[in-house]
């Protein structure tokens, strides 16, 4: 910094001030210490006590899948919380690809984040190691592991399960499918179905229940189901269908109407995660809300905690309440 | 990796094949280094020869605005082509911040990250000096600054608004809105309004044109510009409208559908950028598609040019040819 203000001919303060309040200085005061910076290849590090410790005072956010509108809005709220607190926030994204995470971590620990963010699919417990390893901080948003050595950010995916449920029937339905897939894959899958079940028993006989395995979440699964469903005589066929993913509930909605079957005056069809990179459906779909943004942001909360307060930090499961959107493939506008 | 070796009980060698090629050996001597990974704390690097420099073997990719798809797709296409080359990509986003641009800028730097890709929406020169001044490659994507230093991947955006009146013209419309904001921001929003005046100009007659100044590129700049058009009687309405952006075509849709005029029969619609986030619409849009993965991937291709021939390396203007994707909107199935 010393060199900087030497090379703009100005003081220090003036060229700290440039730098962290250039409302107080004059335009030829920035220009000059602009240069001077651009000449020096100078970096401005957003957090100077984090160099002590050799650390760049980045945060880390690696997410399994940013095609998924989800992980926009986690690192949409993840980046305006960290730059809140006078940190940057640097992505990297898995694309569904296991090795790919472990990469990015390794990524992350080698440009010394103060500390990292991570989202997978699946126990990440190998990852997290090599993050523990070196001493970095690091909170899982999206995924719990039941690990509580460190904090975990989720949706309550069960409730998720349990409001689509309750939506369906409160417009009436009365023969209402849950259409899932990849159980075995997806810990959200698990969480809604059980969810769903459990709001099912609740309204004991108000309605049918019936559970079609699909064979991933995908909208190309919709589109099957739909087309199974359509092959079934009109009075054996569901008045609601919850997709469990928006993808899959968009190739539901696609599939229907390709048969001549109206959405939702035959019938109602909902998603489960509020996704707009779910594909173009033909009408809104009613859906939850997956609170990327508020997973996001309290996610960074507890990493700058862990960071900041070491010794006295207390790891916690952060679980946020999905929201119920209604729109217009359940219920006529 | 000595240290990994001596610390796993086993030769160098092997160390470096469970790295490098992990088949040739025996799922015990893998499991014995990765513990003595886990135990050292030891990061991979996926270019060593890059570690010679003080450099990661990381790429960073810093995009303007990941909540538009189209920078998604960039990111995605940037990560096949980084990681098929062995390097390891890591984003950020600027959420339509330049300031927030800088600072990404500058914590690429500091991480040494061996290249970025910067997706800007405007000139960025003052980013791409503080990258120069610590020889650290750059190409821009997405944004021309006539800048003969550096490598640009580009979509032709002139063709892009010449395609979407040609196709107006081609499904018989006579009366052609173009409607568009921002020109004072926005590089694509120039270009292709001056493509669109060109396919005019070329059709000589056949077709009215009329340019609707938005005030921006938002679905709500989209609902204004069709309650305007609603609001005049049915002989002076338009029958095609141009939407500059996919958000505001979306906008175009809903406004003239609350008016009861219905798309594509009486009014078709279409949007200029094929975007998967641009809010959801009643009708599935037809649109132009930006090749985001195609100016990601030759992004990185260009990058790793300069990386690694240095000296050679030739600076390029890569221009991408838009390509119409007719749907819905403006042609009934």
């Amino acid at each position: 910094m010393r060199d900087v203000a030497d090379r703009a001919g100005v003081s220090l303060g003036t060229a700290s001030n440039v730098l962290n309040h250039p409302e107080r200085v004059s335009a030829a005061a920035i220009e000059r210490v602009r240069m001077a910076i651009d000449e020096l290849g100078f970096v401005r590090n957003a957090n100077a006590s984090t160099l002590a410790s050799g650390r760049s005072g980045a945060l880390g956010l690696v997410v399994i899948n940013l095609s998924n509108s989800m992980f926009v809005d986690v690192a949409r709220g993840a980046q305006a919380a960290a730059r809140a607190a006078g940190h940057n926030l640097l992505l990297a994204d898995s694309a569904d690809d296991f090795g790919a995470q472990g990469d990015n971590v390794d990524s992350f620990n080698e440009a010394r984040v103060a500390g990292l963010l991570l989202a997978p699919m699946q126990d990440s417990s190998e990852h997290v190691a090599r993050l523990k390893a070196r001493q970095t901080p690091v909170v899982l948003i999206n995924y719990d592991q039941g690990d509580d050595n460190l904090c975990t950010v989720v949706v309550d995916n069960e409730q998720v399960g349990y409001l689509a449920v309750r939506h369906m029937l409160d417009i009436g339905c009365r023969r209402i499918v849950f259409a899932a897939g990849g159980d075995e894959y997806y810990q959200p899958v698990r969480l809604r179905r059980r969810g769903a079940r459990r709001a099912m028993r609740e309204a004991a006989g108000a309605a049918s229940f019936e559970e079609i395995m699909a064979d991933g979440v995908k909208e190309a699964d919709g589109l099957t189901v739909a087309r199974q469903i359509a092959g079934r005589g009109p009075d054996t066929r569901p008045d609601g269908i919850i997709g469990v993913s928006d993808s899959l509930a968009s190739g539901l909605v696609e599939g229907l109407s390709e048969a001549g079957i109206t959405v939702p005056d035959e019938i109602a069809v909902m998603g489960c995660d509020r996704n707009s990179s779910a594909g173009d459906c033909r009408v809104p779909l009613t859906s939850i809300a997956m609170k990327g943004q508020e997973m996001g942001a309290a996610a960074v909360r507890l990493l700058l905690d862990e960071m900041n307060r070491d010794g006295d930090h207390v790891h916690q499961r952060v679980v946020l309440t999905p929201e119920l959107i209604v729109r217009g493939s359940t219920v006529l506008p």
